[in-house]
This record gives C-alpha cells, structure tokens and sequence, in this order.
C-alpha cells in the first residue's frame, strides 16, 4: 500500500466506526422486498444490527412504504409477479423521495427474466449494488452468470463489472472471502477490499442476503461507500468472532447473529479491515 | 391491588394452568395465514408449546381448512392480494363453524390498505385480537400509527383503544414489555397485565407474532381472556428463563423455543404473574 | 432377516456411502418448489449436507432452471397458484431433461384441491415421492387423509399404499420413526426400514420438508432407491447425535444442521441401520 492508500484506509475506518455508532444511535427503518428464503433470518441479522426491518412488498403499499422507511432494499432471489411490479415503485418512490435503496441482483447473470428485471430498476439508480462475483458480472453483461446463487467465482474477478456498474450506481460491491467494494472516496474512484469474515459464512443460507439489507441500513446514516464498507466489516467481524466459538453452519449462524448485536465500537475500531487501493477510471 | 382483584388474578392463574394442560392434551390444529418473515418461527413456537400447526392460506382452500382447523390466526404482515381473499374466506368459515381466530393486524395504524383490510375483517368477530399498542390503537381509529412492526408505544396508552375494540372482540391484546389484555371476567370488564419475559424479544423477529398464534391455539382450549393470558404468560416466562442463560438475541430465540417446550404445570402455576383491574366501561 | 436380506442391506449401505461421498464431491443444484415454513431450513439443510439449493419457483424461470439444475424437488406445502403452474413447468422440464425430481404430497390426503394438483404431477413421473404416512395413503388414493402436516399415522401402515404409488415412481418413503421406503433392489421389489432419529424431530417444523429435498439432491448422485435410502439415513444419523446433545426443539434443530454438516463416511458407515425385506408384487 502506498501512504495515501494507508490514509484513505484509516480515514475510512474512522467513518466506519462513525456509521456503526449513527445506526445504534437511529434505528433506521429498512423495507425489504426480499426473497423467502431470507425473509426470516435478514429481519433478525437487521435487528441485531441496530436497525428495524419492515417487509412491506405488496403493490397496494410498497410506494407508500418506501417514502415512510429510511432506506430500501430490493433482493431479487425468488421474485414473484407481484413483487416484481413492488419492486418498481417501491425503488421509483425511494429515488422521488431521496431515500437510499440497494439492489442485490440474486441471480442476474444466469436468469434472463430477472436480469431485465435487474437493468430495469437501475433506471432509479440505486444507491449501491451489491452481490456475489458472478451476479455483479452478470448484471454488467461481462459474465456468463453464475449457478444459483453460489458465490462461483472470486471478486477480484469482478472489479471490472463493477466498475461498469458505477455508471448506475456509486458504489457496487462483490462479497466473498475478500470482499471487493469500488466507490469514490475524496473524488477518486477507489477499491476498497474488506478482510475477515468465515469459510462458515457461505454455508449460512441468506447470508449474503442479510449483508445487502445491512448494506441499506447503513446507507441510511452514512454515504455511500462508507455505508457499504460498514455493513461488510460488520459482518466479516461478526463472522471471524462466530468461527472462534462454532465449528459447524446451525450454531455458527447463532453465534453470528450474537457476535453482530455485540459489536461495539471499540471492536469496530480493532477489527475493520481494510484496504483501499487507486482505480483508473475505464 | 383490591382483595377482589386479588382472587380474580388467583382465579385467573389456576385456569391458566389448566389451559396449559389442555393445550398438551388435545394438541390443537391451528390455521396460521401469516407473514412470510414469521412463518417458519411461528411453527416452530407452535410446536414447542404443544400445538400443530398449518400454514393453509391459498384461496383454494383456507375455508375448508378453517372448518377442520381447531383455531385460525391471521396476520396482517405481509399480505398478497391471495392472501387476503383466503384471510376473508378463512375468517367467514371460522366464524360459520363456531371456531376461534384471532386478528394480529400488524402495521394496521400506518398503513391504510391493510388497515382497511383488518377492519374489513371484524365483521367476522374475532375473538382475540393481539398486536403492539401503535397497532391496536391504529385500529381502533384512535392512533397515528406505528413505524412498521415496532412498538414504538407504552402498552398502558393502548387501554382505551383496546376497549373500544371490545365492540368487535371478547379480549384485545396490547402486548409490550408488559402485557396489557382487556376482556371480561365474571361478567366485568377488566384488564389484566401480565409481567415477564425479556428485552431482548423485541430483538427476535416475529416474536409478537408468534405470540398471536398461540393466542389462537389457546382459544381451541380455553374461553378468550384466560386463553390470551395463558398465550402471554406463556412467552413472558420462556422469555424470563431463557435470558437467564443468553445476553444475545440470536441464542436467546434458540433457548426461547427450548423453555416454551420445557413449560410444565408447576412452572406455568409459579410463574404466571398477572395483575387484575376492574376497568370503568367506555 | 434371511441371508439374502442381510446381503441386500450390506450392499445398500456400501451404495449409500458411496452415494455420500459423491454427494460432497459434486454439490448438486437442487432446485426447490416449496413452502414457505420451509424454505430458509430446506436451503439450510442443504448447504450442510452438501449439496446447493436454489428456490426459483415462479412461471418464468421454473421450466429454464428445471434444465440447469442437477435435480428438483417439488413440495405441496403452502401452493400459490403461480407455484403450482411453476410446478407443472418445472416437472415437464426436469422429466424431458432426463434431470431427476421428488414430490413431496404435503397434505395431499386430506386437501382436495392440493390432492388433485398432486395426481396432475405424477404424469411426470417423480424420481421418488416422499411424504408422512397420512400423504402417501392419501395420494395412492387409500387414506382418509392427515391432519395439516402431522404425520398422525405409523409408516408401516402405509406400506400397501406405497406399493401402489410405485405405478408412478421407482421409490416411494413414509417416512416416519421408522421410515419405510419401497423400490426396487438388483430388478425385485424391496421394503427398505431405515432406523434412527430422534422423537424431537417432528417437533421441528419442516423436518420432513427438508428431507424430501435431500432425497431430491441424493437423486443427482445415485440411483432412486439407493438416493432415498442415503437422504433418510443421513436425517436418522444426524437426528440421532443431535438428541445426544440438546433435549429440547430449539437447540436440537441447531444441533441437527451441525451433525448433518460434520457426517462424514466413516460415520455413515457405521451408522447407517438399514432393513431389508423382499415385497411380494401387487
């Protein structure tokens, strides 16, 4: 790393703990439009965290909705018809509002129907974008889409789909063993990557799930990248904390959600790790 | 306390302890049309506590179910527009047969679609309603609403509101940190709070939900407000016991499941603590 | 046993670890059409057993990935009508792609409607069925039907009914305290009992979901019988450790995903407690 990258992380790290702190002390109320498999466990991972999930993802409501909560995320994992029409006006009343909103484009690259479902909501540009390596290439159109929503593919080799997607939104992250986050920090565009986190992670369904709500959480009370960064460091903390206690996917899932409601600052401050390194602009 | 108050709580306990007993003796069927965030958890609470549940909320068949089905809940969380025709057919059906159900009208004071649909379906006499202080006023047309699923209100403020909905309900439930139930005893209105449980419960998602459903599986069991409290008693003391050994909400949930199971007759008689109030009618 | 049945069970068990190891070794894509109780355990389940799960259940996607995934499994749970068209689109797919699928009836004896959509996929021709006792008689047309979800009935007593279902599949399991699975072994019909598990898990909600989608990943590896066999045997192995350890639902089911999670072949091996018997055919 260079000095200006140790820098820029250290500045980062501060605006980090900064967030963590902004969320205890506001509870920002998130909306989600989610899949089913995550519903459950992406409302307790919010809670743990600070915030207060409402799974608002019905017509008749979700513009309504997205103009009262704080911050909006829209998963795409098991879209029905009705959700997908949710999904519109939820993210073109948040965009009207000036409320932050994350997508999380589960499957974009290998499912054709969700992946115009996918292009279209960038039109309300989102706030950030966050998936695995292969939905992130997907969604760029540079991918050939990965296997369900298995992480197949390792995020470094995702950073020039996410640089493409920085056309629609200001920051895109995708999440892995290391997660690789591109924004601007200070006016230039930069990859940050964030260290931690457990093998066990991937095993816990609705993992990455949970992350993308955290990630509009936290976009709530902090902009954009640092909002992101927060919400990976949380959880590679919360998921390298889990892994000292829990040898096996059932109780490493309950211990991280413990291990996150725990995290504080002084722990914030010890254990965000990060790296933040100059991009050339494509 | 009054000397009367004071038999009518010891009253009221010793046919909480038999509902408990009943509920494990006749195990009854209960009908969730719920949320899709609390499903999964709802089972799981029903089945530790004794009951069975079943999850039949398509139009096709939710009022044939309600008509088999010991009790029926419905919940407002997440509703589909399928969803809401099979919560009219169900409500009707339970109604036609003489079973019990129970209305949880979730986000009922913010958000006026669903707050239409839960009035809609008083006309079906529920009998119990359960939900937080901001819903029950919310639908009493007395509140501002809440903010999503959050109890952002004391229970002691809902009272009024929950007696105005004694028009629609024999016993209406604002549950909180204290429980606060209104219905009728001896033929005189009352109030009955209920004390216990833990603060990390707000912190599980889903708990006040699950709470609803086994409002409505002691209804198959025991007559409306001893039904209520035995559902509300249950919770605060699997919620006391369980804090006792986790400080996190994750393992907390684990352990809550784990002391609603354990519940037994001794348990339910020394550790139901309610108190008992003649309320002034409206 | 006779010798010839002690030589069909040694045999059945080698497959079976064989079938394990292969299981670890590929991570078959199991596509899931299911409920909404069960869909985060299912997922959960899978993951620690090995395979991959994705719950892509709406018309425009269930035919395209029925082709992609290494296997399905359809689950009549909590059936929406866009499920129950993605069910018909999805079996139509997997049987022309040659791609292994399960039908798991839930409620399928005492729900009509659900009983009839039932009937429709069996043109497909399931790679197994899988369900409790009530739903296997009820689906071959011989039971009164369960009560929801229950299984109120003991697995041999649906024996016959199984045999009958073998019209449509080459493997059919009532599953149970001790499941009773029937097909075919070396071209004669065989009744297979697999031993084992624990009294707490049907008080588990989904348990017997989550196996049926386990049986669908084992298809992806091995043979229909053999698959079934490994799917129960690796539920009766991690149910039984688990029941060693927690005593109560809620921490059992965690154990439960642990033990399935660290099953590993000498253990499946050793405890893998199978029963042969030759059936007589119809």
């Amino acid at each position: 790393m260079t000095l200006q990258s140790r820098q820029a992380a250290e500045a980062l790290r501060e605006q980090v703990v900064e967030a963590h702190l902004a969320l205890q002390g506001r509870t920002p109320l998130v909306q989600c439009i989610t899949n089913v498999v995550s519903a459950n466990y992406m409302a307790n991972v919010l809670l743990a965290a600070g915030a207060s999930p409402a799974m608002v993802d019905n017509t008749q409501e979700a513009a309504l909705f997205a103009g009262v909560a704080d911050a909006l995320l829209i998963n795409l994992g098991t879209p029905t018809d009705a959700q997908v029409e949710a999904m519109r006006l939820a993210a073109e009343a948040a965009q009207a509002a000036g409320k932050p909103w994350v997508l999380d484009p589960i499957g974009a690259g290998g499912l054709p129907w969700r992946g115009n479902v996918a292009l279209e909501l960038l039109r309300f540009r989102p706030t950030a974008i966050r998936g695995n390596p292969s939905e992130i290439k997907g969604l760029s159109g540079l991918g050939e889409g990965g296997r369900g929503v298995d992480s197949s593919d390792e995020p470094a080799s995702a950073v020039p789909a996410a640089q493409t997607l920085l056309r629609h939104s200001p920051v895109v992250c995708a999440s892995g063993a290391v997660d690789h986050l591109v924004g601007s920090h200070e006016g230039q565009p930069v990859l940050v990557r964030v260290f931690g986190g457990s093998p066990l992670q991937p095993r816990v369904t609705a993992n990455g799930c949970a992350l993308g709500a955290l990630v509009a959480a936290y976009q709530a009370v902090a902009e954009p990248l640092v909002a992101a960064i927060a919400a990976h460091a949380s959880f590679a903390i919360a998921g390298s904390k889990a892994a000292m206690n829990h040898t096996a996917p059932g109780s490493f899932a309950i211990g991280f959600i413990d291990e996150l409601y725990r995290l504080d600052e002084a722990t914030m401050r010890a254990r965000t790790k990060i790296e933040v390194s100059a991009l050339d602009t494509l």
